[in-house]
């Protein structure tokens, strides 16, 4: 794909410096552009990378353009900007409609006639697959899942049962979506299984990341409303709800039954425990994980970034003596104040 | 499935307040219940929802009975009758025999005539499919795996080879039992590997979670004991032991050669290093990992929950300098106490 | 496969003290050792077992000679020579060469004579797959990936598209290889994809474990040397770039962009915040996370290991009040060095 620069200028809503017949075919880093690529400009630290750019054009804000050495598309968001014209660059492959010969799909489901269903892949019972879908090779899509037009099921993932996914989604290579929830009643004779039967309803504009796994709900569903983002290895345990554009990185961990807002914003092995509330507009810093319900949007943490060993161990050591350092003082108090 | 109150109180050996010939034909919360329903109390949060519950009856304590608008169960263990009503009133569906054109076993392996093995499902050799068994879609069992009656392998899980599991277990979606464990030696040129030639032994009721994976022994096997339940994204380590009906929650990791008693419980997050040993009725905090031999029942604990951003960062800067707070009490100490 | 603990010596250079005919036919530990079984010590903590060994024969360092009741091999590095004689016991299984019916290969791509490929794999377009690898049942190798000599992809890995492996690669069941990274520009509608466009490229002796995650670069390569060793459930992020015989344990996790030196080593859920560097024979322990640039080897660590809950929560109460512990310091200090 080939789009000259005043084309993207005019498409996205930018300001053009230079020569809008300039042919852009590719996206690359500043440093690593070559004929035909365009950058983007963002984060300050990269200005000697923008001075030798060897991209033929860049992307980035209007305070920036006396450093570019090259044609440049004004933007007030020049991330945003990238993303949008990276789509027009490379817009997803159009599959060839059709099923496999080597895919099996059960008689009761209807598949639209724009639809990919690829090789060996399993569509069971009851199921509805919209227009323009693409169902991977290796995907088992179980019984009475609905999913929306332009949806993709990338290789190997898994829809257990009952899992409904909106438009325009992506669900990655073994992610697994709609299992049993953990749930158990101990016994005398040990752990009785607590049968799950809610399903997953999954809004437009889902990402699911390589091997994430959403659980069915135990009863009612697991929602993931539009917009949400799911890294890889994520984990989202039964009827979990997650607001509109909230993201979370990789190895999250949410907990069963708890509820979290609109826009928010988990760093890689952030979490939840279970059946809180998180309002909307919260971020959880890398490796922290929410105890109870957060009712005011910000940032939150509780993690320790690695030090030198020897010196951590030493800290670490004191304060499994906080007890005498108390003491200490108390002591200290009481000869001094009393 | 629908059933009488009146039958679940005999089978569950509850006593039956109201109409034993209502019909019971779902699970429900107290506040999504519809007639026809039945939920549970053992939660005093819930005992709005329960003056209010849509439900057609109720699970709950002796105690609870007057606080219940509709006919009810009365147990000793409301959430333990309910996950077994629950189990009657779903029946896991009765696959039918056979083994579907798309998959491959091979000669050498013994498929019982009930047990299902679904399409593009792969049976490798010198295998032992047992009676009721179900191979699910997209299922590849390698080479030496004995599979007990009634086991189900969801779609897309993996046994790599030299896995027996017992009766009536579940694997869930995308798990991967027995492949390598992690063991590698330092040469002059770099890591070799340490072939790993155990297996895996699991007992019978065993539920291995979605995107779980248990590795093989590097010599002899690890081994999961009767009961036992992993929740999803658990790592269970070459040569580890897990006691009878120990249960370990989502992205649990166990490192090699560990063994955990019986009883156990982990939450979200937990782990232990390798090496150790773990006594029975031992119970490990979200977010916590063990690093050395317990031997004592109990809660083990040592994360710190998510606080705002400002108030963590600030006391992590001080715990950064406990040796000044230390030195500072010496200097007082030696000033006063001399 | 049986050998003789004479030609074991010479082929690995040890010096031979016994029976050179004695026939060596499978490893063992100390204590589960059989007839024809080798084993090593190398940790005093087992020295009663080497004392009643039923082993055969053991590779031990020479001052352990004397305490060693059977034939032995003397080993400046017993546990590595334990590893080269373990791969020379139990050779990989040559898999006979060839396409099995049931798999799906694109015209376009090229298979090595000797290459087997399992039931129900997938071969996508433009791909090269070298002479003896094994394509194991189930695996999807995705668009434009080299496969070198030797390598084998064991059943249900993915490589999603645009990766490229050296020789005797191990892709461990399960693994995603080549999925997007997280890319997202927020804007005023929600998320935008940031369309990932770079590939995966993996050097010689590379092993990636069960339910492991590498994304391809957003721009550019995901790279990781010559050596490399993950365990489970590790996640790579787009653009990491891995140094040669570095080793992740499992559930690590590295942030996108972040480069990482030559022999470090990760320890079990560790990991590192993206965009730094992390310079050569780094070790971070368990647990733990790297926040920013590591210039100086050595171990790095920021973990508290489980203790009593009540004790912990005791501690952790006080950790909270620090700002109290300074303040009553300060108070003290005051009065006393006024």
């Amino acid at each position: 794909m080939s789009i000259t620069l005043g084309e993207l200028a005019t498409q996205f809503g930018c300001e053009l410096v230079g020569d809008p017949s300039l042919a852009i075919s590719s996206v690359a880093t500043l440093s690593s552009g070559r004929e035909g690529a365009i950058s983007f400009f963002a984060n300050t630290a990269y200005v000697k990378a923008l001075a030798s750019t060897s991209a033929s054009a860049v992307i980035l804000g209007a305070s920036d353009l006396e450093k570019c050495p090259v044609p440049a598309l004004i933007s007030s968001n020049p991330y945003l900007t990238f993303a949008r014209v990276a789509l027009a660059l490379y817009p997803d492959e159009i599959m060839s409609p059709g099923i496999h010969a080597s895919a099996c799909v059960a008689d009761t489901s209807r598949i639209a006639d724009t639809a990919h269903v690829a090789a060996n892949a399993f569509i069971d019972s009851d199921c509805d697959i919209g227009e323009h879908v693409y169902v991977g090779p290796g995907v088992v899509v179980g019984p009475r899942c609905r999913i929306g037009n332009q949806t993709r099921l990338l290789a190997n993932s898994t829809l257990v049962q009952d899992v409904t996914i909106g438009l325009r989604g992506i669900v990655h290579s073994g992610a697994v979506v709609g299992s049993d929830g953990f749930g158990n009643a101990m016994s005398s004779e040990g752990w009785v299984k607590v049968k799950q039967v809610g399903g997953v309803r999954i809004g437009d504009d889902v990402e699911i990341g390589s091997n994430t796994t959403v659980d069915r709900g135990a009863i009612g569903n697991t929602v993931l409303e539009n917009g949400v983002r799911l890294d890889n290895l994520v984990q989202i345990a039964h009827n979990v709800h997650v607001g509109e554009h909230t993201a979370m990185a990789a190895m999250t961990g949410i907990a069963g039954s708890t509820t979290i807002g609109k826009r928010c914003m988990f760093a890689g092995r952030a979490g939840s425990v279970g059946h809180v509330t998180i309002c909307d507009d919260v971020i959880v810093s890398a490796c922290t994980f929410v105890s109870k319900d957060v009712i005011e949007p910000g940032v939150y943490t509780a993690s320790f970034p690695a030090e030198k060993d020897k010196n951590w161990k030493r800290k670490a050591a004191r304060f499994r003596r906080i007890d005498d350092i108390i003491n200490r003082i108390k002591a200290l108090e009481k000869k001094i104040l009393k």
